[in-house]
């Protein structure tokens, strides 16, 4: 390894000969002095090289991968109260080309597909990384709480024989002469997985050809799915998930402090019982209080989901929300009905500053139930051969739930758009870098 | 939840009443006495019925899932020196159909083919879902072991515009209209997020269209990918490595004891440094001491690499043995040079009882040497044109490592066939369940 000591840790070694290493982030020269701020992942560090000295004219451009030996000497204007004096120079790279906007400023003055083309040298802007630290650190928390509870990792095909979710929406491909999907979802295999560990997740990519072009739709997206058996009913799958996003929560907290410091995040409290309303309680209660009235709908509109999470606000100090019991018709064919209403799901959102942030619920887990429900649906059973097989040998009342990664990373953020928490986005016009 | 005892904890629990839940493995009536075996997640547990009750003739049929209440009774012949007594049975399934073989023997009796074509049901064997376990386990350890060391986990896109790592087996298809192609690796990915992290780590699923149909081969596996900027050369990827597999084997010691234990498994020792030796030097070694000349040769043939593995373990006394100094010929472009023997790599693979585990090395990092090794190999550098740009805009010297989880478990095991550690096989013939 190259002998070198972090950025971070300068403050602790002043008096003594150092050596640390990164990219030139910023050059400064003046006058009489010349400042050389070196990057690397722990922060910056400042250089001190006099005019007259060659490495000053020499310095190569920013973005150049450098080392730099000398000594780390108290400095009242230096970032972190230190900078390097009397330093070596030594290049580790070629001189960089320049980068496609001005790393070393604060702020970002790029748009967004500038970024998006060029993501490996946008990406080092301080700024930027930030919130895929918050994104690692979220992935480490949802595993942590997951197998503090008994969980059991999965890897499931992303290469499957039928486009069982959706159909409309896949990518097709040809699989040695036949033809195959890439999975929307690890749906099925995690529910059969529930037959095998009883409680699984999987962290893996999910794929839709989504053809809309918007702020919040991916072609490829990470999919943190749990699954779990021997629920009573949807309100266990809940209360996992509260575990989940706690977890995640204090991940973030914990190893990415520098990042939500950076971006001045203000992180949600997670309460020990995430508040819940029922689905028609939602519409009387928005009927009663609002001017609209949507009672009837299927579904929750953009305006009832922002509504509620004020109200949840107000009402109950809490940034989450819990909707239970949406109408049938509204969720997929293997969501396990109300047994008491069954028009109505044992499936629930859970709502996070105004917008839905997973979803999830009880499925069905008899196998003439499922036969039941494709038959009201007026769906074929045979693409479903496979997976209905299951659940003819002997499966326990179960379900689970999907967190969308960069969709998370996003509310958490207050990012405009997925595509500044997706490392390499992939949409309808962007298959490249 | 079910409020339920967990099948493992039932000792701690004689004679209070209990709740247990899970399959029924196995059904024995005697002609006094009716035993029922329930598996749950942490093992099995014995319910004893008098063989006038009512719920002997009409216990279910094995794998339905079951709740039983009673009385945690010590009985020294019952598996865990307990039995529930009293019981009262509730189906928590319909009837399960049956398996596609016992799944109640010790030993399993189907074959290979029978097994993967009822994966769901075929996995809750005792003996074929421990691999699994041990596979979960290890992924785990792989990420707390260079958690500590300061990397950051990211996640790439695995639909892709160019087949840049041998295009012959690659899968393709159609991006909304223009062609593309399912990752074969994450390493141009990883490589450039060591420009923003320095150090990363992706578990992520890589696609080969091996035409080939043999017990290493899958169209699918699971990529434990690592990369690291700031290196002096190889040896430091090579030390990661090391904390990683270490890390792993901990791992799986801590966290699944219990299947290591049921398959009986030897783990190795990881030695505080795995001892090395030349790729020339090796031939040498097997020149002088075997009836073989495998000088001059381009590569390790499997029988140098047994050859090696015995002779590490004899002089060394250990299980893994790292290679270096590969041929570059040999080697992928983007490997970089013994810098004192150019003809040779700053690669290296790691043995492990015999077979090669990983692969990895020492990388370019400079733009025009990327250039110079396109151009010796004769290609064009167009297609990589979004990769070689990287490398214009300063790069440290860094290198990397990537795992087949697959194999890894695989030989762990003893599995004579990868497939035995895949959940879901995907190969030239299987593209369901």
């Amino acid at each position: 390894m190259i002998s070198r000591i972090m950025a971070a840790d300068l403050p602790s070694h002043i008096g003594e000969p150092v050596t640390i290493a990164g990219w030139l982030h910023r050059k400064r020269q003046l006058k009489s002095v010349t400042f050389l701020i070196i990057r690397d992942r722990t922060g910056l560090a400042q250089v001190v090289l006099p005019a007259d000295d060659p490495a000053s004219a020499g310095a190569p451009p920013e973005e150049t991968v450098i080392e730099v030996s000398g000594t780390a000497t108290a400095s009242a204007q230096a970032p972190g109260g230190v900078e390097i004096t009397g330093p070596t120079v030594t290049a580790l790279s070629g001189p960089a080309a320049p980068p496609p906007f001005d790393l070393y400023r604060p702020t970002v003055t790029a748009g967004l597909p500038a970024i998006l083309d060029n993501a490996p040298t946008s990406l080092r802007h301080p700024r930027l990384r930030a919130p895929f630290e918050i994104s690692a650190a979220s992935v480490a928390g949802f595993r942590a709480a997951l197998d503090a509870l008994g969980f059991t990792e999965i890897h499931t095909p992303k290469i499957v024989q039928s486009a069982t979710e959706s159909g409309a929406t896949v990518f097709g491909l040809d699989y040695f002469g036949v033809p195959a999907y890439l999975s929307q979802s690890p749906q099925f295999y995690k529910q059969a997985m529930v037959g095998v560990f009883e409680r699984v997740y999987e962290v893996g990519p999910a794929f839709r050809a989504e053809p809309h072009d918007t702020a919040r739709h991916l072609a490829q997206f990470t999919s943190l799915d749990a699954e779990l058996g021997f629920i009573g009913d949807h309100h266990d799958v809940m209360a996992v998930l509260r575990e989940a996003i706690a977890g995640m929560l204090a991940a973030v907290r914990a190893r990415a402090h520098s990042a939500v410091g950076l971006l001045g995040l203000d992180l949600p409290e997670v309460p020990a019982r995430i508040p819940e309303i029922g689905f028609t309680e939602a519409q009387e209660l928005i009927a009663k209080q609002t001017q609209r009235d949507p009672r009837g709908e299927p579904d929750l509109a953009p305006e009832d989901e922002r509504w509620l999470c004020a109200w949840a606000l107000a009402t109950h100090r809490s940034e989450f929300l819990y909707v239970t019991g949406y109408p049938m018709t509204k969720r997929p064919f293997y969501t396990h009905p109300d047994p008491a209403r069954p028009a109505f799901s044992n499936g629930f959102d859970l709502l996070f500053r105004g917008l839905e942030l997973v979803t999830g619920g009880q499925r069905l887990h008899r196998h003439a139930d499922y036969l039941t429900a494709l038959a009201q649906r007026g769906e074929d059973p045979a693409p479903y051969a496979s997976y209905l097989d299951v659940f003819a040998h002997g499966m326990p009342p179960h379900g689970g739930f999907a967190i969308g990664l960069e969709r998370w990373t996003a509310r958490l953020t207050g990012a405009a758009n997925i595509r500044e928490v997706t490392l390499f986005p992939r949409d309808l016009h962007r298959l490249s870098p």
